[in-house]
Parts: structure tokens; sequence; C-alpha cells
């Protein structure tokens, strides 16, 4: 059974499905020195059997370090064709190819897997780049479709501990707080 | 003169003006206990003279707490329609009734004015409610409209230290740290 607020989340996916942008959201996590950090990722769907939210990212990008260090994150996904927002906090999991959890390791690969090899090429450039909010722009790398995934590509997880909704059209607000 | 970045952001505002989320950006701070918060809120332009970016807030509101103890943000404003995002990082002012600054308290004033009068009854209700995201939802509740701004109103003020832009369509990136 999933938590009620991915009823209303689904609702919103749904409703904004035609607008490319209705899979981004921005992520804000704590880096050094307790400075915020903010960006736009992609919505890479749930893990199987469970809440946690996907994104994939490069481990080489600093973000990694930042949270590992503190591993706490609120996402704020505002969807512009319905007026919901989601503000959604919980904890990171960074899973990149170091884990030593064959659990985890597997999810990884799954993730991998799920993406375009168009996508999956990003993570064979020399540096992180520019942020994977599309991958319009990659230029054709030859990548082999059965390959698992690479060094540079990491899995992030954040597993909501509590939700904020709101519809800016109905006025409705609703918290969600995991028991 | 006014900083580089600013007729990168002018464009932007200019190639996405027809979306009325266009002025919407996510602004992440650092809560209690180093919890990062991130919530949708409206640009409502520049102080005069300065590259200070202003946000209309409720003074009853758990961010303003939040921010007075640790005044660090980053905006994330991305365009949907050109692709292209900052992320500015900066301090944050907080700027209510109580400040003993005058020129503080006249660019309050000014930016009260300067919201609709529509927004501006938003801040007579009995809560801060829903976020001032959008103001068409709010009925018509009398206000004067030559009358000041009232205790729950709230100008915020971020001062742009470091921006990092990217445009998703060109594969762009440039950075620009205050000097």
């Amino acid at each position: 059974l999933s938590s009620p607020w991915r009823a209303l989340l689904q609702r919103a996916l749904d409703a904004n499905a035609h607008l490319k942008h209705s899979t981004f959201f921005q992520l804000a996590t704590v880096g050094a020195a307790g400075r915020p950090a903010n960006r736009t990722v992609v919505f890479r769907g749930f893990q199987e059997q469970c809440d946690k939210i996907q994104i994939n990212t490069d481990a080489r990008s600093n973000k990694i370090g930042e949270i590992r260090e503190w591993p706490l994150g609120e996402i704020c996904w505002y969807f512009t064709d319905s007026w919901e927002q989601f503000r959604i906090s919980g904890i990171i999991d960074v899973i990149d190819g170091s884990s030593l959890d064959p659990a985890k390791l597997q999810q990884r690969e799954k993730a991998w897997f799920a993406s375009s090899v168009k996508s999956r090429s990003q993570y064979l450039g020399q540096s992180p780049g520019v942020p994977v909010a599309n991958d319009d722009h990659i230029k054709d790398v030859h990548i082999d479709p059965s390959a698992g995934p690479v060094d540079a590509y990491c899995l992030l997880t954040l597993d909501p501990e509590k939700v904020d909704y709101v519809n800016l059209k109905s006025n409705q607000r609703l918290m969600f707080t995991r028991t």
C-alpha cells in the first residue's frame, strides 16, 4: 500500500503530462558551511515497493560530497498547469558503484537500464558539465545498450518523511507526515 | 551599471513572459536543525539602483524566523520555455514593520504599493495560509488602496553573490561571482 500523497502526486503528473518540464523539480540540500544549494533535477520514478523518489546524477558533481556530509533534502515540485505544489522532505541516499549493499547496487543497475541510452551516454563525458535536466542536447556517443552502469553514474533516492501539498486553484492545503 | 548576469536574466524573462509562471522560482533556505527548506515564491523585481531580488512574504510564516536565524538563500529559477536555469545565491534581508532603518521601511512601502491591491489584501487574513505564488484565488476584501503596509506584510531581499547560469538548449554554462 502506497502513501496517501502518492495518489495526489500521480494525479498531478497525469494532469501535467503534456508538459516536458512536468517531471522537473528543484532539490534543495545544504552544502559546506551551511549554505543552501538548489537545482533542477528530473524525477526518475519511485523505487519499487516503496515511496523513495529516484534521481539520476553524476558521481563527479559537487552535490554528491555535500549530500554524503549532510543527507537531508527538500524537493519543491511545482506543477505549472494544475497550480499544485509538493514540498517533499526526507533523507537522501547516495548510491554509486562503491556501495557494498548488493540490494542497492541492484537498484542502481535497474535505474541505469530504465534511463534512455542517450541519457546514459551523458556519464561517459569527461566532466559532469550541464545538469541532466534533459538529454536532448547530448551528442550521439557509442554506448553498448547492454552494458551496466559506468562509474560516473550515481543514483540518489529521497525517502519522503513529510509532504506539504498546496493547490493554488482550490486553495486546498494538506500535510502528510510519515508515521 | 548593473551586473552582467542581469542582461541574461532579463532576456529570459522576456522570452518566457507569455507564461504566468515565468516569474515563479524556488527559494531554498536552511531551517531549524539544518533542515533544507524549499518553496515557490514570486519575483517582485529588483530593488532600485541595485541587484537585490525582491520577494513578498507573510511576516507570520515559518520561514521568517528561520531566515533571521540563518540568512543564506539559493534561488533556483528554471525557465520552462527557453530551458534556462539561474541559480542565485546570497544573503537575505528580512524587512518587516519593526525595522529601525528608515531606508528599509521606505523600500518595504514601495514594494507594498507596487503589489496589486488584490495581492495586498492577502495580508489581512487571519493566517498566512497558502503561498503567495499567485493572487487569483483571493476573495475581494475591502482594502484602502492608499493605505500603507499592514503588519503582516514582509519584504525579503536577496543580495546575489553568485549566479550559476545554464542554457540547456545551447549547452552554455556561465558563472558570475560578485567582486
